[in-house]
C-alpha cells in the first residue's frame, strides 16, 4: 500500500545551484542578529506544529512507527527549533570575553581583546533512519546549525524521502515567508550527492546520525579533505547497563520491566538502547525478563535493510562459544514487505563478554539484548574498562546506597564516566531529555567528537568559532562584544585569571 | 662552540613505560580537585622563574635567540601556567550546566541533569621549534593539558634538545615534590617515537605548533587512528594586513616602521609574522619600508634546516611572473653552522597576488614580506577571499574612520573574520597577548580546529569533554555539579530555554 516512490537523486548541476546558493546566503544569514533568527526559528516551529498531522499521516506510511511515537516526535522537533530560540535570545552561546586594554600587564601593555562566536559557514546534516523528523530533516542537527547562523544542506535519508521531501517543503516555506533567501536550507538526495557534497570546499561541517561503518566512511572523506572540516558524527553506542545485588533487593521487578520496555523500544532502534545488562550471578531477574521479553510483540522495523543486519548481528552473537539463547526472535514479513521482529535476548558471563569484546561489546541495531552474569565488582570494572565508547552507562542501585555500596559504585561510575558521556542512575538511557544540562555523547564510535553532543541546547556549539577583535576602532565592533552591550547578553568582561597574584605562589 | 649533542631517541621500551605510566596516572590527576592542581601548576611556574637565568644560557647557546627574549618567554611560560592556575580556581571552564528534575517539562518528565567537563584523558604535545619555552616543554599545550587534568607526554622538538630536557626536569622535579607521580609529565624525543605515540590507544588528544606539512602528516595519523583522536595542530598563516589610504594619511612613517619591526622580529620565525601588506598602489610608503628593510642586520635562524627553507621559498617566491625583488635578503653562516639572513622584501601587485595565491598566498616562515598594491577596494576584499585559513587579518585605518570609510571596512572586516581568528586593528598581530580573550587559531591550515586556541586561558578547552550524571544518588554526585557546590564554581542552574513560552511564537 505504500507509496514507495523515490525522490530522484539530486544531479550534480543541481548540488552546484545548491551549493552555490548555500553560500551566498552564509553572510546574510550570519549577519541575521540573534533574536532575527530566534523569530525564523519560531515561524519554523510554528509551522512544522500547524501541519503536524499532514506530516505524521506521511511518515506513518513510510515508517510504519506508531501514530503516537511520530506526533511526540513533531512536538520535540518544534521543542527543539523554539529551544534554540530561546538559547539565541539568552546569548550565552555568544560566549563573549572581553579583555579591556592593560597598560600595566604583566607581560607588558596588552590591547582590547573582544572575543565571540561566528558561525563556521554551510553545514551538511546527514539525515538518520531512526528518527524521521527529529534527527531528520528539521532535526537537532538541522536546528543547532540554522541557530548558530549557518546555512544547512540536508541530505535526506533514503528510508522516509516523502517524509523528507514534505517537512522540507515546510522549512523552506516558512524561512521564505520570513524573508530569508533560498541557499538558508536545502534539500538533496542521494548517497553521491552527499559524500560530493561533503567534498567540496563550501562546506564548512558535516553532521550525522547513523551507523559506525556509514558514519567512519564520511569521518574520513571530511579528514581527507585538503582543507578538512569537523565532523560531528553520532554512530555506535552498546549502552552498558550494571545492576547490583542492592537493587534488586530493592525493585527487581521493576528493573526487568524498566530493562525489557527500553531494550524493545520501538523495535531497538536508538542509539541508546541498552544492549547489555549485567546482573549478578544466578539472580532470578533474568528468568523474568526472559518471561517478559517473551511476551512482546514483534515490532516493524525501519527498513528491510535495517531488519537484515539485525538478523545477521543476532546469529553472529548467539554463535559466540558461551552464549545462550534465552529468547529467540522471530521474523515474518509485513504488508509493507518489511519484517516485523520480535526481541531476542542472550545470556552470557561477564568474563565471556570480556574474552568476546570484539563480538559482544559491539551495538546491535534492533531489539536484541544480552544478559551478562558477574560474579564480583572486579568483574563488572574489567568489562566496563573493555567497553568502547558509549553515549551511556547505566547503574541501577539502591535508591539509597550503603557507605560500603557507595564506595563500590564510585569505582564503577569513575571507569564509566571514561567511557560515556552520560551516567544514567536508576532508569534507562532510552528518552533522551532535550534540555540545556544533556549530553548525547560519547569516545568513539559513539561520536566522531568526544567535546560535543547532538542533543540539547549546547549543540549548537559545533557550528560556531571564536573570532577576536583587537583594538577594533568603536563603529567597527560587532554588537555583542560592544562595551554598551545592545544584544543583552552575558559578558565576561575581564574575567578569569585577571587577579593581580600571578607573581606569588598559590601554595 | 654550541654543545650539539642530541638526547637519544626515546626506544620503544622507554615510550611504552611512559605511556602506561600516564595512563596510570591518569585518574590520580583527573581526580585532584582544581585547587590543588591550581597549586601544583603555580609550583611549577615557581620552579620555572627561579632558574629562569640557568635556563636562559642553555637557550641562548642552542638557539642563539636574544637573552632579553628568551628571558621574556620565561617569564610567558610562567605567567601562562599560572594563569591557568587561576581558571582552576575560577572555575568557568567546568562549564557546569545543571537542569533539575522537571515533571510538568514540555515534552514529559524529565530527569535531573548535571553536566561538567572532565579530562579528556593522557595527551601527546608536540614542541614548536619557534619559542623554546612559551610553546616547548613547559608552553602553553602543556600548561594547559595539565590544567584540564591530563598527563602530558611531551615529544620535545629537536630544534633545542638541552634547553628541553633542563625544561622537562624542573617540571618533573616541581610535579614530584607537589607529591604527583610519574606518569603525570614525561618527556620523549624522536620522531620514530612521537608517531607511535600518536598511534597509541592510550593518547586521547594531541597539541602540536609547526609547519603545514609537518602537521597535516600527523593530523591525518590522528584521524587514520581505529579511534580517531582530536589534532589541536596550529601549522601555517600568511597573515595579510590592509593599509588603507586614510591610514596613510594619518601616519605613514608609523606603520612602516610597525610593519618592518613586526615581519622581522626574531627572523620573521613567528606564526602570525605579517608575510602580506596590501597597500594603495604607488604609495610612497613601499620606498620607506624598502629603505628600513635594508638597515634591518642579519639575524641568525633557530636551525640550518629552517633557514634552507626560508631560502628555497624566497626563490620560489621571487620566480613569480610580476613579483619585483625590492630587498633581496643575503645570508652568511655563523660560529653556529646556522645561517644568519637578512630580510628579503617583494613587491607585486593585488591582482597577481590572486593569480598566483598557491604560491604567494603562502607563508613564508622567516623574515620575508610582500607588498602588494591594489587599486581599488574590490581587490582587497577579492585578496582576502583567496586568503587560506589564517591567524590574523590586520588592518591599518585612520583612528576614528569616516561614516565611507567606515562602510569600505566593514566589508573588508566581513571577509576578514571568513578567513582568520583574529582581527588587529592599527596594530600588528605579533606579540600575541595571553589572555582570556584571546583566539589564537583560525580556519585551516592556520588550525587544524577551527574552533580552538592554542593561547589564552580557553586553550583548556581542547582537552576537555562534558559528562552528564541522570539522577545520580546524592552521595555519587561530583563536586562540580552538587547542589552545595562546594568547590564555589560558576553553576548554570535550569539556564537558558527554561522559560515556559515554548508553546507560543516569538514573532
Amino acid at each position: 500500500m505504500t507509496d514507495t516512490t523515490h525522490l530522484a537523486d539530486t544531479t550534480d548541476e543541481q548540488l552546484e545551484t545548491v551549493l552555490a546558493a548555500a553560500t551566498s546566503a552564509a553572510t546574510y544569514w550570519a549577519d541575521r542578529a540573534p533574536h532575527e533568527r530566534a523569530t525564523i526559528l519560531t515561524a519554523v516551529a510554528d509551522a512544522l506544529e500547524g501541519q503536524a498531522s499532514a506530516l505524521v499521516g506521511v511518515a506513518i506510511e513510510e515508517t510504519g512507527l506508531p501514530e503516537g511515537r511520530l506526533t511526540g516526535e513533531v512536538k520535540r522537533t518544534s521543542v527543539q527549533l523554539r529551544m534554540f530560540a530561546e538559547e539565541l535570545i539568552d546569548g550565552t552561546f555568544l560566549d563573549v570575553i572581553i579583555d579591556r586594554a592593560d597598560p600595566d600587564f604583566v607581560l607588558g601593555p596588552r590591547p582590547d581583546l573582544r572575543r565571540y562566536q561566528i558561525p563556521v559557514g554551510p553545514v551538511l546534516v546527514f539525515a538518520a533512519s531512526n528518527f524521521p523528523f527529529a534527527f531528520s530533516v528539521a532535526g537537532t542537527d538541522t536546528a543547532s546549525a540554522l541557530a548558530a547562523g549557518c546555512p544547512v544542506v540536508l541530505k535526506a535519508h533514503p528510508g522516509h524521502p516523502r517524509t523528507s521531501a514534505a517537512t522540507a517543503a515546510i522549512v523552506r516555506d516558512a524561512l521564505a515567508t520570513a524573508g530569508a533567501p533560498e541557499g538558508v536550507f536545502a534539500l538533496i538526495t542521494g548517497f553521491e550527492a552527499g559524500v560530493r557534497a561533503l567534498k567540496d570546499p563550501r562546506i564548512t561541517a558535516a553532521g550525522f546520525t547513523g551507523s559506525v561503518a556509514g558514519g567512519r566512511a564520511l569521518f574520513d572523506i571530511a579528514a581527507a579533505r585538503p582543507i578538512p572540516i569537523p565532523f560531528f558524527g553520532e554512530l555506535g553506542s552498546v549502552n552498558p547497563a550494571v545492576v547490583t545485588a542492592g537493587a534488586l533487593d530493592e525493585r527487581a521487578e521493576d528493573i526487568a520491566t524498566g530493562f525489557v520496555a527500553s531494550f524493545t523500544l520501538g523495535a531497538g532502534q536508538f542509539c541508546t538502547k541498552p544492549g547489555i545488562l549485567l546482573v549478578p550471578t544466578g539472580s532470578p531477574i533474568t528468568d523474568r525478563i526472559t518471561a517478559l521479553t517473551q511476551q512482546v510483540p514483534a515490532a516493524r522495523m525501519l527498513t528491510a535493510k535495517i531488519a537484515e543486519g539485525y538478523h545477521h548481528r543476532i546469529e553472529d552473537t548467539a554463535a559466540v562459544p558461551g552464549v545462550e539463547v534465552l529468547v529467540k526472535g522471530t521474523a515474518s514479513t509485513g504488508e509493507s514487505g518489511v519484517p516485523e521482529v520480535s526481541p531476542t535476548l542472550l545470556r552470557t558471563t561477564a568474563e565471556h563478554l570480556g574474552a568476546h569484546a570484539d563480538t559482544l561489546l559491539e551495538e546491535s541495531f534492533g531489539p536484541a539484548a544480552i544478559i551478562a552474569e558477574y560474579g564480583t565488582e572486579d568483574e563488572v570494572h574489567r568489562v566496563l574498562g573493555r567497553v568502547d565508547g558509549t553515549l551511556t552507562v547505566t547503574v541501577h542501585t539502591r535508591t539509597e546506597p550503603t557507605p560500603e555500596e557507595q564506595n563500590e559504585l564510585r569505582r564503577i561510575t569513575r571507569i564509566a564516566a571514561t567511557r560515556a558521556g552520560r551516567l544514567v542512575f536508576n532508569g534507562w538511557p532510552t528518552g533522551v531529555a532535550v534540555t540545556s544540562a544533556q549530553h548525547h555523547g560519547g569516545p568513539y564510535p559513539a561520536t566522531t567528537a568526544v567535546a560535543h553532543t547532538s542533543v540539547g541546547t549546547t549543540a549548537i556549539r559545533r557550528f560556531l568559532r571564536p573570532v577576536t577583535y583587537q583594538d577594533a576602532p568603536e563603529a567597527l565592533i560587532p554588537a555583542p562584544v560592544q562595551d554598551r552591550n545592545p544584544l543583552q547578553v552575558p559578558q565576561a568582561v575581564n574575567a578569569a585569571g585577571e587577579s593581580a597574584n600571578w607573581g606569588r605562589s598559590h601554595s
